[in-house]
């Protein structure tokens, strides 16, 4: 509590912190969303006239692309015409006064455009650099296109999604993209703490492939040390057992009991102490090797009553279970209203749109406010407020002249203030 | 080319930072070890005797577990035992030592050892503190257990994964555990970055639960928007077509060709141009809505030939396509190859394990060596290499003696020296 009375005001990491954003639809939007929810100011540079692809994109509030006020809450956009001299100056200024740049072209794109991480490496020495894109920028597919739906296929997450005896399943949501946002978000953020004590920015390249490598979790190794490929378990763990759903009277939850003493809790707290001591079902290695026996002597109980009745009872004896919720459910779920996790975002649609908020809940920091929407920008709603700060001067960096701009070890790189502060 | 001859020499970005790792089985160890991916020295505190865990789950390579050495290559171990006033000290000291502090124990657990968040807040004032828990350390819902298949099921990404037709699916890897990880990683270096600023420690919580919900991309807007339960969709992306897999002659692979010019690209790959024309198929809302007539279409020509031949001509065409690859064919594929994402970790077994690589690539970084494996630390292997650090007073800190310890801003806290330096 004394530490309380004494703590500094609240302020988010990332602030001071200004993100160019060159990037469009999911991987490259949500990783800088995750930046603003950490306190950086993003700017998305979008295309004259049309802007993202993704403001066109379903489901709509009004003339209003909900999908693209989920991910670009809390940013700014200035639309720019890349073949005029006015804008790619106005570009150059941008750039002295970015910490970071993001964009998921595929590669050669941005070198096209004359923005390359080779010149900028260069000309603004100071600035992290971050691609995301299908299969990153070198090796033999870097030019093939990489959408979520060929990451999932290629890096093996469909081969163990769904149930065996049905043709594989995708992630219900884009695993391929969400899963590289946030490395490259891990990415950035590491090369912004290194940049404060060397004064250098770094290149940071995120293929969507080498990402989903890194999420298979055990299933290489399982087939490096055992020589099975592994495959799709429907909804039971490979290893564990119980941990799966189960038929309740009114519908499937899950049990998650995977070791002996849980094993035995659950017996309990379903009224049948006898099935812990079932020689069929003693160890978890048996279990598995018997889940069938063992799902049906778990049903045959479990379809007496309704689920929540089944939850009640195994939450008190410490079990650890769960419904399986739709997604409706999770609007009013009590743990993500306590959580702040559904927060509203508002564009010039006439209501807001709901959606999940920042899980990094930091003591330093203040979270979302629930009750006030967050807002997604319309097209180039922010030129005049960019302009003006950058013709007053109000930036810390003279135009680009090379490797002048390079900030001096633990200097800290103070850019343009946050246009919202 | 000049910019590379005077570059410094590379050095990951958290060399220098010392994580005390007191986490367990998948969510803590991952995060930790994308810490260490990227330089962190990260020491694991163990149980004596045992243990974590995870060194007694399968698979086996000798007497060592390979799912242990996955997830903690690159670490040091020390086994401690917290009810001996000497094993006490020694933390003590070490934790004076410490950058970062993670652990995913239930809520409450760490305070009863007397290693609270709360109390560290005052006695190391400059700690990032992480902790990972099913639902966070705040909300009615904290105190019970979260495993990973609980949080799939509840945080509704079971109910968007899988058949229609079937029951809902788990995702084939701990997308529970994982994301959490990736969260925790995104929140602890931010931390890390603002410490530079005011040299005061965070505490990050994370909940899975709250991570999963953060990971629903649109669904939760979709429903918000339309007010229809968004449900499985096998293995198609929910708005947009073709965006699937077909049959060929000999498998299933995946199109995603979910734009009209990727279509009519697509249908010339086919030998099917007219298909781009015909009036069912001409916008991707059309072809949404015929779904099964458009797929039958498709698979009417991919039956004819080979799997390959199909992803070689659209590879040539530009249209993003995958073989649904299983986990045995990750470890010779040319692009995971290419960009070293498949490395080996080596334990006291006879041989190492092979597992997937760090995917955040960094100019500024060298990249794990595929040729040279990482060591799993063995149980307590580092206690005398660490005892003689803390003796010899290699270490910056004193021992802890509360608020003095805290930094000055803009002053790099300089840990103990990475003990493989």
């Amino acid at each position: 509590m004394d530490a309380a009375k004494d703590a500094p005001p609240k302020k988010a990491p990332l602030e001071g912190i200004t993100v160019l954003d060159f990037s469009r639809v999911l991987a490259g939007p949500y990783c800088t969303m995750v930046l603003a929810d950490l306190g950086a100011r993003v700017i998305k540079i979008e295309r004259l006239a049309t802007g993202h692809d993704t403001r066109a994109f379903g489901p709509f509030v009004g003339q209003e692309s909900a999908y693209f006020m989920c991910f670009n809450r809390g940013k700014e956009s200035i639309a720019l015409d890349l073949k005029s001299p006015r804008d790619r100056d106005l570009l150059e200024r941008l750039l002295s006064e970015a910490d970071v740049l993001v964009e998921n072209f595929r590669p050669g794109v941005m070198d096209r455009l004359g923005y390359g991480a080779d010149r900028l490496a260069r000309t603004h020495p100071h600035l992290v650099y971050a691609s995301i894109s299908g299969f990153g920028h070198t090796g033999p597919f870097s030019d093939l296109p990489g959408y979520d739906m060929v990451v999932q296929a290629m890096g093996g997450i469909m081969s163990l999604t769904g149930w065996p005896d049905a043709p594989p399943a995708r992630v219900g949501t884009s695993f391929g993209d969400l899963g590289a946002a946030l490395f490259a978000a891990v990415g950035i953020i590491a090369s912004l703490y290194k940049r404060t004590r060397d004064a250098q920015g770094t290149r940071v390249d995120i293929g969507m492939l080498d990402c989903q490598a890194a999420l298979m979790e055990t299933a290489l190794a399982r087939y490096d040390v055992e020589g099975k490929v592994p495959t799709r378990t429907g909804d039971s763990h490979p290893s564990l057992a119980p941990f799966e759903t189960f038929n309740a009277e009114d519908g499937r939850f899950v049990i998650a009991a995977g070791n002996d003493q849980l094993f035995m809790l659950m017996a309990d707290a379903l009224d049948a102490p006898q099935m812990a001591l079932d020689p069929m079902f003693i160890s978890n290695d048996l279990r598995c090797r018997n889940r069938p026996a063992m799902v049906e002597a778990i049903e045959a109980i479990t379809r007496t009553a309704p689920m929540d009745h089944w939850i009640d009872r195994l939450n008190e004896a410490g079990v650890p279970c769960a419904p399986i919720n739709t997604i409706d459910r999770l609007f009013s779920h009590p743990q993500l209203q306590a959580r702040n996790m559904i927060i509203q975002v508002e564009g010039a649609a006439e209501r807001p749109v709901r959606t999940a908020g920042n899980p990094i809940k930091l003591s330093s920091a203040a979270d979302i406010d629930v009750a006030r929407p967050l807002r997604a920008p319309a097209l180039d709603e922010h030129r005049d407020r960019i302009l003006s700060e950058l013709m007053s001067g109000t930036g810390d960096y003279a135009p680009a002249t090379g490797a002048n701009d390079v900030p001096q070890p633990q200097e800290a790189v103070t850019p343009m203030k946050r246009a919202s502060a």
